[in-house]
């Protein structure tokens, strides 16, 4: 090798892979953006495609922008006629909802006809990103009813995309306050720095290969429990405490055992997630006694952290309140993190076209530490 | 962030970014190993199922260890009952074989119920592994044969992996022969140092995903066009050539054009690619025409690539004669690339249960160079 070698931390921490304009986290903060806008601002006056089309174009869309972007993407839900008659036996094969997507995506991709990033305009690229993001929501909400033996529900053109996703869910118009909750979390969740499922896609991106290759990958990525994690398991602390009185003495044996408080904790945050923050807000505004109960315990559970792990200003991160918003928004539980996905995989696409504006390889290099060879090989 | 930053070379090069005991390419000696062996030298002698067992369990099996993960990877062929429902819908949906691999290998995971890489013990995971592996051969090829109105063939238990891979796409048993060449050329293609598709399987793979999706994403970077190339295209050249006596001239016009030569040229060796050199003499030991003309074209395209582009030593790569074999062994070249992931799933694998030792989720981060935030969001 003529390539001079460079040591990197495990796990690559800290490593700068790749120059971005698509947006950074400020851990120290508490603030995020995409593409300068504060998300939160963006969750709290946007819908979610004006900024999926901010996270693609680079900037927000006018008026007349606006309309027609959520148009086109109205008009890109509906599953591929080869993929639909896919479905009955992809839900019948098994495995999780994640596992379902990454099966239909990559059969959406091969429908569809995609061709490497690297033969296309940007504005092609941009095309099949748009109707593979599109048909996301379908594609999961018709495994999930299939899965539950229910027929899958047509897209409706006339519905946000939000409120198309819960409608597909369950069959019914949503509570245009139930959509607009759940528009608000998908908005915050489109993207958060780099992390492993966003560098997984634009990896393989770097190759050449097709859109679907790269967004399979990164649901891939995505379905790890260290990655994708599971705001289920938020809702899970709160049943198992159950009563804010026992708040105390349930975080004071789990940490005495050594475990790990779920819901509370961020590797880059600070300070109060941001997104927590602004889920917090919307619970509230529904109210009820699921949400008096999880703004009781996170009270208590911080307080309690604050005690026994002392400087270490252990705070809820995003999955506590997503998950108490999308109970209230009634999304199954094990839709929660495939819901995460539907927002997500928009962010996935912009770094996707990102990197293939870059064109090089993405090609690391590992370092041999085994026994010198050779060997000579040994007879059978 | 209060990790510390370190920017590193675009595409990563030269960047190590882990260690491994699994092998390594020495570009200056022209040499490359498996686990201290010499890849050609076990080429050689030993079977492409001893070669995975080396790669998976850390060294060559004994005589009855050899017998016994032989029957194992033969009695795992078989496709789950619901993917095989699956595959003559798969194959109608169109795209590519590596498309068509990636969808039947993720739906193949979820039907195999596979769990999460850090949930697993160790041989729960090689187990998985193995599995995935083994039923590759039985997908690419059920999918070829459907795409041309034809029905799968089974797998048969009794024959060697290579030579049940030839027996299932042309539904003959194969001259031994030539299955003894596909064998050569499976074992010499398992690994080769890192590469985008290992990185991508290990990235997903540090996540916790499962088996199938650490598999399904290496097959869709292997499918960009800049990393799993296509040996096909090295024919290509030779049937533009068609005569040795009009190489000289042909090269000369690709290259004052600007042209790559396909087929030559590799990115880390500087000597005679050894997979090369042994791809030819299992060429030259069938003989005919076609090897004649590819051992004439490759000495005078050399001589003039020498002459245009001195000091860059310019040999065939593992394409060349890759091609000219699978050619000879009678295999269709759309399914040059397919019969390449055959093998490297091997690798791949061997990789991903690496990777899962670690238990470190691979997580870079990228320096925002956007103009600076906040921007306040503007009212639609």
């Amino acid at each position: 090798m003529t390539t001079p070698r460079t040591d990197v931390p495990r796990g690559l921490a800290g490593v700068v892979v790749t120059e971005t304009s698509i947006g950074d986290v400020r851990g120290a903060e508490g603030f995020y953006h995409y593409r300068q806008y504060s998300a939160v601002d963006l969750a709290r006056t946007r819908s979610f495609e004006d900024v999926w089309y901010l996270m693609v174009h680079g900037d927000l869309p006018d008026a007349p922008r606006s309309a027609a972007f959520a148009r086109r993407t109205a008009a890109a839900r509906e599953v591929p006629e080869a993929v639909r008659g896919l479905l009955p036996a992809l839900a019948a094969t098994g495995g999780g909802p994640l596992a379902g997507l990454r099966t239909a995506l990559s059969a959406t991709g091969a429908a569809l006809g995609l061709r490497p990033v690297y033969d296309l305009a940007p504005e092609e690229r941009a095309e099949d990103a748009l109707r593979l993001c599109a048909v996301v929501p379908t594609l999961l909400t018709a495994l999930h009813r299939l899965q539950h033996g229910l027929e899958p529900v047509a897209p409706r053109s006339d519905l946000s995309h939000a409120a198309n996703y819960l409608y597909m869910l369950s069959g019914q118009e949503p509570d245009p306050r139930h959509a607009r909750a759940v528009e608000q979390y998908l908005v915050s969740t489109i993207d958060h720095g780099f992390n492993a499922s966003t560098f997984t896609g634009r990896v393989i991106a770097s190759t050449g290969a097709d859109l679907a290759a790269c967004l399979t990958g990164a649901v891939g990525a995505l379905s790890g429990p260290l990655h994708g994690g599971a705001p289920s398991r938020a809702l899970d602390t709160l049943d198992a405490i159950a009563d804010p009185g026992r708040a105390d003495s349930w975080v004071r044996e789990q940490v005495l055992a050594g475990a790990r408080i779920m819901g509370f904790g961020h590797p880059v945050y600070r300070t109060e997630d941001p997104r927590s923050r602004m889920l917090r807000e919307i619970a509230q505004g529904f109210g009820g006694d699921l949400v008096d109960l999880a703004v009781a315990v996170e009270q208590r559970v911080e307080a309690v952290l604050a005690e026994l792990k002392p400087g270490r200003a252990l705070h809820t991160n995003v999955e506590y309140y997503a998950g108490v918003v999308m109970e209230l928004c009634g999304l199954p539980r094990e839709m929660f993190t495939p819901t995460f996905a539907t927002a997500r995989v928009v962010g996935w696409s912009a770094n996707v076209l990102e990197q293939a504006q870059d064109g090089k390889i993405i090609r690391p290099a590992a370092r041999y530490t085994g026994p010198t060879p050779p060997r000579p090989v040994p007879a059978l």
